[in-house]
C-alpha cells in the first residue's frame, strides 16, 4: 500500500435510523490509523464517487460528529445505483485521481454486492483498493448476522405502532390491516407481535413472505378471529407471495421497478387497500352487517422515525469502527457481522466475514420463529426483545 | 340533587394518546366529592350506557390508575354512536336504574353534541342529570379552546414522522406525499412543518382543508419545488377540498359513511395514491425522466402512538379533574376549555364554557397561521412548539 493515502466512505440503499452511527463509527475508526490522510465522504453512494461529489470528513470535531450520528437517514445521501463494469471503471478513475486506497460502503445486500463487485474488479484491474462493507438494513435479511444495524430501530417502531393500534382497535372494534416493510424476509412484520401482553391483544394474525399467502385462507383466518373477538388486527408483509412465489403486492401495482429489477412495494397503499376490499366482499357475502375494515401502510416512518433503539445505535457505531479496525489490522476486504454471544444478559460481538459470504444473499426467518402459517413464536419475541430498547408499559380496566 | 348518588364516565369518538389521562382525571376528581357513591365507567361510550355494560371505577388504586392514564386509546372502549331522542330515553332509563346523576363524556365535537343533546333531553324529561364534556380530539377542531387534549401528542407524532421522512427524502431524492389526518381543520397537517430547520428542509408544501385545493396548481407547485431542489416533500390533509367545498378524498373513495354522515377518509391509501398517480402523469407529460414519486398515509399511529407529549398528558389529566371540580362547585353542565395565559414560558388554565358554545361547532386554522396557499407561518410553529414536548435534535454534513 502506498505510504500516505486517502479513504472514502459512502452510504447505499434505503436509509435507516442508525446508518449515520456507522458513518461516524468509520470516521472515528479511521482517525487513528497511520498513513490515512484524508477521509472522504461520497455524496449519494457510488454515484458521488463517479461524479466526484466528495466532502472531507477528517476534520469534523467530535462535538459535531455526535449529532450527525444520532440523526436518522443517510447524512451523505444514498443511491439505488448498482455499478456494472463500465461504472466501476469510472469509480476507479475517480479513486485514483484522489489517491483513495480504501472504500467503506454502508448498506444492505445490494450494497454488499456492489462492494464485492468493486473489490473484484479492482483486483482484476490491478488497482490497489481495500473494500469493506458495513451492514445496514431494516429488513434484517443479511445472512451470517444475528441481526443487522437498522433492524432493531425499525422493529422498535413497528412494535410501538402496533401496540398503539391494537389499543385503538380494541376501543373501536373492527378489522384492521397494517402493511409492514420487508420484501423477502418477515423479520420486520414479525416485530408487530412484540408488545402482545393479554390473550386478546393484537396482532391476531401475522403474514410473512416466507409462508405462501392464500387469500381465501386469509379471509377464513380473519372471519374466525372476528367471530371470536369481535375485532381483528392483522400484520401483513408488503412482500407476501402466493405459492408460485409471485408477490401479491406486485400483481396489484403496475410496473415501476428499480435498477435492481425490484417492483415498488413501499410508498403506496395499494396492497393494504386491495386486501381490505377483498375482505369487505368476502365477509359481507356471509350475510349480516359488514364489519368496519381499515388498512394502514406503515410507510417510511419505519426506517427513519427519530426514536432509535439504544442497542441499535451502539451496535451501528461499533460496526463502523470495526470495519476501520479491519483495515488497520491489514485485512484487504470483508464485511462486518454481528454475532450474539449471550441472550440474558444480551451481549454481542463483531467479526469479519468474506464479502462473497454475504453479497446479494437473502436471509429469511428461520422456521422456529413461526407458529403456524399466521403467527410468530415465543422464540422469535425472546430473540427480538433485547434489541429494541425500553418499551412503554400499559394498564387497562 | 339526591343525597347519595352515582356518577358515570364514558369515552366517545376516535381515541387519542391521552384520553385515558382525562378518564383518570375524572375518577380522581370525583373521589373527593361528598355524596358520590359509585363511579361507573360505560363500555364503548353511550352504547355501554344503553346496554348497561358498566364497570365500577371508584375502588381502583392510584398505583393502578397511573398505568391506565399513560396508556393510549380509550381504556373503557369508544363508540361512533350519536343518540337520537329514542336512544336518549334508553340512556335515561339505564341511568335512573343505577341512580346515576352526573355524566362525564370525554370526546370531540360530535361527543360534545351528544352531551348537549342528553343534557337538554334530561331537562325536558325532568330527569335530574348533570352533564360535563371533557374535550379530546387529534384534529384540534373544537372552538373556544387554545388547543384540545390529544392534539399535542398527535402533532408530536406528525412532526417527528415528517422530520425523519424529510431526511429520508433528502437522502434518496424524489417527490414524497404524506397524507395527514384532519377532516375539516388543518392543525395536524400544519404540525408537519414544526421541525424544519434549514432553508431546504421539508415539508416544502403544506395543504390544509381551509384553503381550496386546485389539483393543477398543486402540480405546478410541486414542479416548481422539484426544479429548484431536486426533491419535494409534501404534507396533504385528508380533508382537502375543492373550491366548491367538495372533499378531494371523498370523490375518490366509494360510499362508506359513519353515523354522523361522514365519509371514511382514514384507513385507506386512496387519496395519497391518487395524488401520486396524478403527479406521475402531469410531470412525465413535461418530458424527461419521471421523478420518483411516493405517497404514505400516516394512519392511526397519529392518534395512538405510545409516545405522548408531556404537556398533553398533564393537561388531559387536569381537564378531567376540572370537569369533576365543576360538579363539586355546583355547576349543572358545561365543557372544559384550555386557555393559554402565557406564551413564554408556556402556561395555561382551565375554564368552564357552555355546552352550546362548543357542541357540533368546528374550529378552523386562523388566517394568521397560514403563509400563502401552501405553507404555514412562523406564528403557527411558535404557537405549537411549547405543546409537543422535547423533540430530537439533528446534525448534518
Amino acid at each position: 500500500m502506498t505510504a500516505r493515502h486517502n479513504a472514502i466512505v459512502a452510504q447505499g440503499g434505503g436509509p435507516t435510523a442508525v446508518i449515520n452511527q456507522s458513518l461516524v463509527g468509520v470516521i472515528e475508526g479511521l482517525r487513528g490509523i497511520q498513513g490515512i490522510d484524508k477521509i472522504y465522504g461520497a455524496r449519494h453512494g457510488v454515484r458521488g464517487m463517479v461524479e466526484e461529489r466528495l466532502v472531507e470528513l477528517q476534520s469534523i470535531r467530535q462535538a459535531a460528529l455526535d449529532p450527525i450520528a444520532r440523526t436518522p437517514s443517510a447524512a451523505l445521501g444514498s443511491t439505488r445505483d448498482k455499478p456494472d463494469q463500465a461504472y466501476c471503471q469510472r469509480v476507479f478513475e475517480s479513486l485514483k485521481k484522489h489517491n483513495i486506497r480504501s472504500f467503506f460502503y454502508i448498506g444492505g445486500n445490494d450494497s454488499s454486492d456492489t462492494c464485492r463487485i468493486i473489490n473484484e474488479l479492482a483486483g482484476d484491474s490491478g488497482f490497489d483498493l481495500r473494500c469493506f462493507h458495513v451492514p445496514k438494513t431494516v429488513d434484517n435479511d443479511l445472512v451470517e448476522n444475528d441481526h443487522t444495524p437498522g433492524y432493531p430501530s425499525a422493529a422498535r417502531y413497528v412494535a410501538m405502532a402496533f401496540m398503539g393500534d391494537n389499543l385503538d382497535n380494541a376501543s373501536l372494534p373492527g378489522i384492521k390491516i397494517n402493511v409492514v416493510m420487508g420484501r423477502h424476509a418477515g423479520f420486520l412484520t414479525a416485530a408487530s407481535a412484540l408488545c402482545r401482553e393479554r390473550e386478546t391483544d393484537g396482532p391476531h394474525l401475522v403474514y410473512c413472505p416466507e409462508i405462501p399467502f392464500d387469500i381465501e385462507r386469509f379471509a377464513e383466518d380473519v372471519q374466525s378471529v372476528y367471530s371470536e373477538l369481535g375485532r381483528c388486527q392483522i400484520a401483513v408483509s408488503e412482500g407476501i407471495q402466493n405459492k408460485d412465489g409471485e408477490a401479491i403486492g406486485a400483481t396489484l401495482i403496475k410496473g415501476e421497478t428499480d435498477a435492481h429489477g425490484n417492483v415498488q412495494l413501499s410508498g403506496s397503499g395499494a396492497l393494504g387497500d386491495s386486501l381490505a376490499n377483498y375482505l369487505k366482499e368476502a365477509l359481507t357475502a356471509q350475510g349480516g352487517k359488514p364489519p368496519r375494515i381499515r388498512a394502514d401502510t406503515l410507510g417510511y416512518a419505519q426506517r427513519c422515525f427519530p426514536d432509535p433503539s439504544p442497542v441499535d445505535q451502539h451496535e451501528a457505531r461499533e460496526a463502523g469502527r470495526f470495519a476501520a479496525h479491519l483495515l488497520a489490522q491489514g485485512e484487504s476486504d470483508g464485511s462486518v457481522s454481528i454475532v450474539r454471544t449471550s441472550d440474558a444478559p444480551y451481549t454481542a460481538q463483531m467479526k469479519r466475514i468474506d464479502l462473497t459470504a454475504i453479497a446479494a444473499k437473502t436471509r429469511h426467518m428461520p422456521e422456529e420463529f413461526f407458529d403456524g402459517h399466521n403467527n410468530v413464536s415465543k422464540k422469535f419475541t425472546d430473540w427480538l426483545r433485547p434489541l429494541v430498547g425500553p418499551l412503554p408499559t400499559i394498564g387497562w380496566i
